[in-house]
Parts: structure tokens; sequence; C-alpha cells
């Protein structure tokens, strides 16, 4: 049995553009890490965060990680059990990326791994979406799921939880860009309508159903065909500086799709290969540096792995 | 080149309970039957329909057979072919089962065939819309694309049209109950809101993704826990005698799901093989007899080949 363990959980991007709330992917960076070691006596202390920049709350029934971590003791009835927990932020906070999902995912594959693999990644899913609900006031699973499972993911149905591993082409990449503007989860979730119309969302089901076969049949022109949103990315993208322009750079430049990941404002292109999204990438980003606007850019191929023991 | 020929044409089950206006599949029974002949002098005639008890229109322009034969022949541009038809309807009008898709789809592959092939199915299935719009008043294509291509279809966007083949299990079967009440399909078609919740509509596409992704996988449990319907159903169902003991009945008898076809009035159960197919059929006959009410029974595997040459 581990006395200490050092864990990497992947970013993700939800949504995938029309798969609102039901669909995400996982990317193997950017992704925060958490070391956890065993303590001797009962409670979960967090005694340190790096990069974020004094942002998340120490406090450890407000911070989502540790606040899992003892809901998970809670849950296998082993509060007897002591950690200490570092939170090391790899990626910025905010950013529409699965910021929090990361972190609160880190931390339950770390105690779980202690606890040696009591639960299956796909049990955890549940603990990490009580972690989403304290820090973004809603638990969706879009993150989480993806980030613990790896590869694309689809949330059936949150009551019961129905979650499942879809396929997706091999050589598949991501081109990801964080411009460095704030678009609180909170307030994004807020400028979506609660009514639309039917018309709209036969358009959007039969854009989810069809990016969902487009990943089963690995056909990259049915994907692409279907990364299309009627409903949120209108409304959304207004908070999103050049967003119909770096859409159509991405797109020019050989894209499968492109979209706002999560609720922004990072936004990603699918490609085919590592280079067309390195090209991308570079592109949105001097595009946004245009406007003054400082970025991060990412490049990955789909995860594979979900969470992962570093040490 | 053929002087003259015989087609059958598979009714169809559209929707498919979660998929309002984007899934649909073929059954191999009911059908309808249109035999065609070449009669040399130009103009569409129709001379004559059976088992309609006289509901059809027999004017050439009205008729959704006729008038898509003649669409048809406009847009390849042979308005000097003369053919007379004869529609053998074997199946109930106004059944939710696609009784006018299987009468329009019939005509058009026995022109398509007396012309050589000279469209594919699938290039046929616009020709079939314009029938539909006659039909129904609403140009549709979840009973037209499954007639003319076999099988479970996705119509994944209408502008541009895209149609895509989904698989299923080989040894899936139907069961299909029609009562014989009217529920003529644009009096269904008002009931349906115009505006729905957006929280509906994510369990929505949540189980159209899922169905989906258990006919790519052959997962007849998924395909089973998809096949609901927040929207349509709850209201639609209120014109089924009984919809709610019938679907109790299909699922305690081992339905992989239940559920309306089309608009109704007809309803019908996925099983995994014939023997629960007939013996789901009768017993919802049996609760239709309870309510003095008449009734049709079919009981069909997916239908695989779309329409068929007969003679």
């Amino acid at each position: 049995m581990r006395n200490s363990v050092k864990v990497f959980a992947p970013a993700t991007v939800a949504n995938v553009v029309c798969g609102f709330d039901v669909l995400g992917f996982a990317v193997n960076a950017p992704g925060d890490e958490v070391i956890m070691r065993m303590t001797g006596k009962p409670g979960v202390q967090l005694i340190k965060i790096t990069g974020d920049e004094g942002r998340l709350p120490l406090d450890p029934d407000k911070n989502t990680v540790s606040a899992s971590v003892q809901h998970y003791l809670e849950h296998i009835g082993r509060t007897d059990v002591g950690v200490e927990i570092e939170l090391h932020k790899k990626m910025p906070i905010g950013s529409g990326l699965g910021s929090s999902s990361a972190s609160t995912v880190a931390g339950l594959f770390a105690i779980n791994t202690l606890m040696d693999n009591l639960l299956s990644n796909k049990e955890l899913i549940p603990f990490a979406m009580k972690g989403e609900e304290l820090a973004c006031g809603y638990g969706h699973a879009d993150n989480v799921a993806p980030a613990l499972m790896g590869g694309f993911v689809l949330i059936r149905s949150y009551e019961p939880l129905d979650v499942i591993s879809l396929p997706f082409p091999e050589d598949m990449y991501a081109a990801i860009v964080y411009p460095e503007v704030d678009v609180p989860t909170k307030d994004a979730r807020q400028m979506i309508r609660s009514k639309i119309l039917l018309k709209n969302a036969v358009t959007q089901w039969g854009n989810v159903a069809g990016l969902v076969s487009g990943l089963f049949m690995k056909d990259y022109d049915l994907i692409g065909r279907s990364m299309v949103d009627v409903l949120v990315e209108p409304t959304r993208s207004i908070l999103i500086p050049d967003f119909y322009k770096m859409r159509a750079l991405a797109l020019d430049q050989g894209a499968v799709g492109f979209g706002i990941s999560g609720s922004g404002p990072s936004v990603f292109a699918l490609t085919k290969n590592e280079e067309t999204a390195r090209v991308i990438t570079l592109s949105l980003q001097n595009q946004l540096k245009g406007l003054n606007i400082n970025s991060l850019g990412f490049v990955s191929p789909v995860n594979k792995m979900g969470p992962v023991v570093l040490d």
C-alpha cells in the first residue's frame, strides 16, 4: 500500500459544439497535478496550492479537491484516514477547459490510488460532480466524466447517471487556444435561454446524432458537418473576441470542426493530425495578438488514459 | 429496358421514441405495392387504387404517388415519358406507419427502375419528401429515407439534406400494433409545443446520442435505456388508448423499448427476436380488444433492403 502519490489529470473540452451538457473529451495537455500523502491522523488537509495566483480557497471545505476527497472517504467509511494535499495548477482557471474538473479528478484519483483502487474511474464520477457543484454551482459531468475516463464521453442521462465511452479516430488532434479574457462559468450559463424552439432543438439533436455517428464511423467529414451549434454558440460567442474570424481561420486551415470549449472563452479545433493543430493554434493566437489579447495555445491528441500516476 | 414493373415499399417507424424528426427505420411488413407500365404517350396516369376504401385522391396532381413520379420525370428532363400507375394499399392509412411514404417510395422506385436506375435510392429522397409535403403538409424525411434505404436512418440535417444509414443488431425485430382509431398527422403535429425547455431538450439529445451509440455498439440494453421521450410522447400518448398500459405490457414481456410509431396511433416495440415480438403483438392486441378497439398487428425484422422489384 502506497503512502503518497503524485497524479496528473487532464483538461477537457465539454459540449463539443452541438452536445451541450452531454458530450466532452479529454486532452493530454494542459492538466493539473495533485500530490497526496497519508498523514496518519484523520482529516483532509490542503497544505499548498501553486499556479492559481491566490484565486482558489485553501479552506478544505470550500476547495473542490479536498471537499471531494473528504466526500469519498466518508462514502467508503474511512474517515479514520488522514491525507495532506498539494494542488499544482498547470492550467488556467475559468478558461472553459475544465480547470476545476482536472483538479478534482486528480485528487479523487490520488485518494482512490492510496485506497488500493477501491472504486473504478467510472464510479468516481459522482464524487467529482459534487466537486463541480461546489466550483460552478452546477453538478455537471461533461468535464469530469472525460477527465476520469479519457477519450470522448457521452453523458446519456444524469438521473440515473449513465456515461458511455465513445470511440474516435486514432490520429485525431485538438488545437486549443485560451484568450486571456474572463468568462465565469456561472455567467456564461446565465446567458442561455431556458426555453428554446423545438425546431432548433431538432437541428441540434440531428447534429448530436451525426457527431456520435461520425465518431463511431471515424468519418471526419461527418464529424465536421455535425459540429454546428444553433442554440448556445450564437450567444456565448459574443463574449469571445473575433470568434467567427477564428472559426473561419481554423476551417480554412483544415480544421475538421471548431467551437467554444465548455462555456469559453477557450476555443478549440479538431484536426486530422498534429501539424494542422499546430498551424491552427499559432494562427488563432496571432489573430488574438492583433487585438492585443494574450493567449495560451495547446496542441494535443485526444487523451486516451484519463488521470495517471506520475510518481 | 423494362416496360412495366411491380414494386413493394416498406412501412416505416419514424422518430423511434427519442429521435423526433431525425430517426426512422423500415420493416418488412406491412407495405404498399405499385404497378407501373409505360404507355407510349406523355403523362402520368393513376388508373387504379385498391385497399384505400376510397380515401385517396385519384387526381394525378393530388395523389402523392403520381405527383412525385411527375416531379421525377420533370427533374430528369423526360416529360416525353408516359406511365400508368396502379397503387395497391396493403397497409392502413393515417396509422403512423408511413403509409403515404410507402406509396410514394414504391412509385418513385418503380419509375426509377423503368428509367434504368438513373438515380440512387438516396437521390430519390428529395422527390419523396415533396410527396410527403403533399400528403401531410410537411416535407419530412424520417419515413421516406428509411423506406428508400432500408434499416435505421438518421436525418442529420434537412438543409442541406444529410442522411446517414445506421447499423443495428442483425436479429432485431419490431412488434407493431395499429389500434383502429383516427389520428391525422397534421393534428398530431399541432399538439406539439413550438417552444420547449432547454433542460428537456438536453435530456432528449442525450437519449438520441445514446440510441445511436447503442445501435453502433449493438447494445440492446443501451438502446432500451435511450428509448425515452420527454417531449412529444407525453402529449401524443393522450390520443392512444391504454398507451402506458401497453408500454408496461411490452416491457414486462421483454421488449427492448416501446413507443409511438411516427405521430401514432400505431405503437411499436423493438425486441431481440421474432418470438418476443409475436408474444408482445398478441398481448397488445388483446389489451385493445378489452377496450373494444379493433387492431392490426405486424411482426417483422428490421427491413434491410428498402423497396424491391416484385415482378
